[in-house]
């Protein structure tokens, strides 16, 4: 279903090989080696093809589906289009991600430097590298084996990335020790002065900013998005976070393991935000703030305090969600009755 | 008026010309044959100067305007300062923006390949390309006639370009289909993966992206918007729609034809857009969302919810524009009580 | 303190030197002819350093650091721990940006132009500049005295910047003209057209834009901010103002002098702001408003009306700060009545 002018397709795979690369069961009598080619959304898929049902929304469009067969949860089985086969499992969408991957497994590095990349000759690079066309990797950068440097990417100078990242089109790092696998989408600026001055009537005095930026293991780095270094901390983004694009990270901002960051929030200085913490789209934290792990900040929130762990904040200015949702919901009835 | 370092300028042209090119009517007695050398804005504009009153805002500055002849609606006429050739209109700004053309003619590609691009061998240029120095053409990519692609872009694998359109500076595209006449201004990012991944305690999987994005005819990009290509169904973006700067157009999300999206909007995946929608600057929308044709999203709007064709929604969450306008009086009214 | 893979650092110096330059008093007897070695921030400094207090947040810390001395306000200096070295003054954020910049110098350019740059043959270039690998710099474009021009930027053609600026890499400049010693921050866009289209059902029309974008001297501009320029008249930066990542700013747009305007902000069209005013982060400012000198704008606020000299707004849409606050506190109260 991938356009060919993209993506090359892997497999086919039997219904039995989908089923043990999810770790979904196959319902029912369907035959285990029936083959499907790829996989497709629910309103495209043809007999060939694996889909799935992820959300309730589209329980309607899993009903009319030909796709051939589907991963879904048990309790939505019922709703299956008759023929079709099904792979139950209880996370349909973390089954799909490991099928996806293995009919589209992810590119290797084609080694090999492009004749107009520029690669200062104290900088090191690892075996089996690829850099793309017009990058530029500064003095003393050393970039770890089996990474890809895309076209028209800057590596400044001592900048460390670990193994097998991928580093995509005009990026720009500075001041930077990257870990491995991490995935840094185009355009994204990472080390640059964080936005340090000391304001005054007779001039904002800029303070040189004198720390860098830890990016950890696993992290993946949105189109466009900011982070600057820290001014004499670090600023650190945890291993495993998941950051969107467009989004702002601040100088000093510590950032903890497993968070999911949605585009164009933006995180003032010095804030720390603990693990597996969720925020919203353009949601905004001021500075010097803790927000604690498991916290969850809701979509254009404006976080102005402390956050505890686990608690789910809303607003702007946030605060407990239920107490956010109880004062609209205050609001829209007392300007009910001022106009009944 | 313009400045000649930048800008060339075409005419001079009479007003008689001026009528003919924006469609205006010459009012009473002004002389056809008087020339006129360049546009300016009310404020700068001499004798010689063409000019446009679009904004009720700006009468004042009209009255007391040099400017040798200005578009204007009718009922604004009389507002018009002495010796001032007046030149009517339903739709000045529709006239002004033809006068403009003709004075300040777009600039045509200059035919060729600067030495320091990449050019794949296994690319396709069209005619009368111009491909500036450091712009990067990836293997397969088709490139239409009359296109300008430029400094330090980066056109990916397989990317196709229709005819005469404008790739800017520093662009990158990958997974794309562009159309004719389509516009993209410096920094945007169009078809990295989208931001897909199924969460879990034990570490997000990433789902492999396998669509596209579709961009279709005359639709202009505004600097460092991202767009992310379909996670399996593609990201589209329908003809004539005009996006302006730092706007984030998540996978999936099909946006129709001639909407307007103000800057930093951001528009969450697999959200699906009408025709002739405008959204204001800086509004959200939730994921998997409807929005109807001809709907109008204030600035700064949290939409959640599905909103119908030709609704116009404010506030966050949104609702119908007039309840979220009397919520907000009655709060402000409810305060002040409080304070008396 | 600072990691020497990126850093090189001047120094040490003494108490009394580090007194002369911060401005600072030396408390008490402590020794003038201490070294000390550099800057740190309270948490992470050894007796060698010199660290600050600026922000009350932070007294614990100050109060457990380590830091040999420290620059205080008066008033928390019985909050330092015993035997450490204070330097007392009203202004310590001021006094330590002098301190970082005397162990930190900012580093000049290394003259020259790199092989894969492209420098048009008829630009110019003062002497001392800096123009990294894969620069482009076009047609008459002209660049001041020590300049440093990143990687991979483009300046576009008849460009004009003044001395001592710092473009950083994937800039890309057009249709500007730049004071003396502007700092350009990776990734930011000046110049492209601005947002102008004549509205119709039958289609929008482009307006071209014939306009500049001015940035005077001392400017700011944090990464991938974009800043469109005039439609006739010109977009202009005041001398010494201070722009953060992301910011939008859109044509026609007049900025004064000295102002703050932190990331994710968005000013629409035509506005107008005067001198020393604050923008907080994610702030919108509608079309054709006139914001006063020395005002301040909370972030996220949503400003729909002209904005008066000194007066501090908030909320969305925004108002007087503490009527929107008191606005906020009466619909709390109201909902916890509501329940109760």
């Amino acid at each position: 279903m991938a356009d060919p002018r993209f993506y090359s397709v892997a497999g086919p795979f039997t219904l039995k090989e989908i089923s043990e690369i999810s770790g979904a069961k196959i319902a029912g009598d369907a035959a285990p080696e029936t083959l499907f080619t790829d996989v497709a959304p629910l309103d495209r898929a043809t007999k060939d093809h694996v889909s799935f049902l992820d959300n309730r929304l589209y329980t309607d469009r899993f009903s009319r589906s030909q796709a051939g067969t589907c991963l879904v949860a048990p309790a939505l089985a019922d709703k299956a289009p008759a023929g079709m086969a099904l792979l139950l499992m209880d996370e349909p969408y973390r089954g799909y991600a490991a099928v996806v991957r293995s009919f589209h497994p992810q590119a290797k590095p084609e080694p090999g430097v492009a004749p107009t990349a520029s690669v200062d000759v104290t900088a090191k690079l690892g075996a089996g590298c690829q850099i793309d066309a017009g990058a530029v990797i500064g003095p003393r950068a050393e970039i770890g084996g089996g990474c890809h440097i895309g076209a028209n990417a800057v590596i400044g100078e001592g900048v460390v990335i670990a193994d097998d990242c991928v580093v995509a089109a005009g990026v720009s790092l500075a001041f930077c020790i990257i870990g491995a696998r991490v995935i840094i989408h185009p355009g994204v600026r990472i080390g640059q002065d964080g936005f340090g001055f000391a304001l005054g009537a007779q001039g904002h005095l800029k303070v040189p900013q004198v720390g860098r930026v830890i990016v950890e293991d696993d992290v993946e780095i949105g189109a466009n998005t900011t982070i600057d270094r820290g001014a004499a901390p670090d600023t650190v983004i945890g291993a495993g976070t998941k950051i969107d694009n467009l989004v702002q990270i601040a100088h000093n901002v510590r950032i903890g393991r497993g968070c999911v960051i949605v585009a164009q929030v933006g995180i003032s200085g010095s804030t720390e935000i603990g693990d597996f913490v969720m925020i919203g789209g353009q949601a905004g934290l001021t500075g010097h703030l803790r927000v604690g792990s498991g916290a969850r900040i809701a979509a254009q929130s404006g976080v102005m305090r402390d956050v505890a762990d686990g608690v789910t904040v809303a607003g702007s200015p946030a605060k407990p969600a239920k107490e956010h949702w109880r004062e609209q919901a205050t609001l829209a009835n007392l300007s009910k009755k001022k106009k009944g």
